[in-house]
């Protein structure tokens, strides 16, 4: 039985899940019911990583197999960034539960904290970096005005009507989170962001343990996960499953302790969220049994923290080089 | 004459100007005064320094003596964390004017993107962290449910009534100013933040340019500052004034260049606005002089920025040892 952590809203959520980003469409639905019956009960996906229809289709085999029933399950989505304006939030969520094939979410995030402009469906879905033809031509972004507060009253709607039992935010830093806390009127159950090693954003989570948001860590194993999109920043990081640190702690808890299982322990001993991806079973059985297995002593986590650099491989001000329009 | 910077208003801002955070009451009347007979032109003032009396009284003696016009003089004061409520913003601008003794300000930003509980001034002005008896005897700050945008449009409303020619924002970091630019109706004309050899926050500074946000510099010394606030982590990092870097580029320059200017001139070199402070005549004249005295050649600047540490002094997040409430 995974660990498992209380929203701020009572809803328990495992502190281990899969991570649906980047699984190919072709094993994907296959991968994430192979993933039910080891165990996962926690997957984490998005409108934008164009596989809900094979990911739903994963877990209703599970579903209709008996195998867990839909309340055992803790199902992520996230709406893309042409969806932000509140016409269109309720429909972006809608066209993730019918490709998934469910009634409603556990969670909903907003993906990235910035408004693309509107693309309808029959255009294209999901959009990812498409904004319209002639901005394809270029390969431009437009933006669309509305603030970060308006897009989440609208998420807050969602949970009204029952189409998700929590919302969160995810890819925020700083201030703006805060402001969140300043607006809202049902809090963010969770924060998703970029956590690694490289990457500690200690601040961010000590404010969030203090007002009792969860913390959720993607891309754990820092660089690893953007090597295969060509990443030169990723490129030129030192791989952390590699890191004398990592090797030497790994190598004090056993011959059979690898060092993703100290990335990952690193993380969960601390109340992050983990939300890895393999294709591979023993390493799904390995992900998910980590707490169980090993913990890491206190020094071990002082070490690791120790290794920040505040290095972000997923950075939306990266997107300024993809030729933004103006905002007003 | 100054160089000056043309705001995205169409108002020109000097490049060079005197920051009053910390001058002493008994000696800030004369020195805003003897500042304008050396030429300043900008004087940037908050409510939170506790000093606009003063300020007011040595701006009124040069325009009452006929050294300088209004209109020649860039007047900017700050929206304190207090007053973010809509309700109390344009007063607590009519205390800032009522203190200066003028009609209306060049330049009005929000100080802190955090609202404060609300003290009315018979309470305690300015402020500063106190928010309430209570939350005094437990070293607490309270904080009000506003959202940052709600301030920013009541700021707005300041531009329309002629209280102020302009807004701007300090003390952000990513995607809440992107989030204004999403809501606003004025753009914001500058944005003040820490910036420092150990702090360029080049994004940041790329993103407002290509915004048209003119960037104001404050702290432009690094670690200098905050000495005197007893800041451990000011005392933790080497000084940027004997920097050998820093060192080894003003004796480029030949052996009447100083460390500061070199310090002063990379900011406004890559069209960063300063405000320095000093008590000292000659050193004021050396500041406001630096554009017309010395440049840097484009690998110096480089050279400069590739010092980066990101190293805050000012951080908000350091507010939350404070003891801060729970926003909701």
């Amino acid at each position: 039985m995974t660990a498992m952590i209380t929203l701020n809203n009572g809803l328990k959520m495992p502190l281990v899940g899969l991570g649906c980003w980047k699984i190919p469409n072709d094993v994907c639905a296959s991968q994430v019911y192979e993933a039910i019956k080891l165990g996962y009960r926690l997957f984490d996906g998005a409108a934008d990583y164009g596989n809900e229809k094979e990911v739903g289709q994963g877990i209703n085999k599970a579903l209709s197999e008996g195998i867990v029933k839909r309340s055992d399950l803790f199902i992520i989505s996230k709406l893309w960034n042409t969806f932000h304006h509140p016409d269109h939030v309720k429909l972006a969520l809608q066209r993730t539960l019918s490709d998934l094939g469910l009634d409603y979410l556990d969670l909903y995030y907003i993906h990235f904290p910035l408004a693309f402009k509107y693309v309808p469906f029959e255009e294209k879905y999901p959009p990812c970096f498409y904004t319209g033809a002639e901005d394809a031509k270029i390969g431009k972004i437009s933006l669309q005005n509305v603030p970060y507060l308006d897009t989440y009253r609208a998420m807050e709607k969602l949970v009204d009507e029952g189409l998700t039992k929590s919302i969160g935010v995810s890819n925020l830093q700083g201030s703006i989170l805060q402001d969140v806390l300043m607006g809202c009127r049902i809090r963010p159950a969770a924060l998703q962001i970029e956590h690694h090693p490289y990457l500690t954003q200690e601040h961010l989570v000590q404010f969030c343990k203090n007002e009792n948001i969860a913390v959720v860590s993607y891309s754990s194993f820092g660089p690893q996960s953007f090597l295969e999109l060509g990443s030169k920043r990723a490129e030129d990081t030192p791989a952390l499953f590699d890191h004398p640190v990592i090797k030497k702690i790994a190598a004090a808890h056993g011959k059979d302790v690898t060092t993703s299982e100290v990335l990952l322990r690193w993380a969960t001993q601390r109340d992050i969220a983990i939300i890895p991806k393999s294709s591979r079973k023993e390493r799904l059985l390995l992900n998910l049994n980590v707490n169980e297995k090993l913990t890491l002593t206190e020094a071990e986590l002082l070490e690791i923290s120790a290794l920040n650099k505040n290095i972000r491989f997923n950075d939306t001000w990266d997107w300024n080089n993809m030729h933004f329009g103006s905002f007003a």
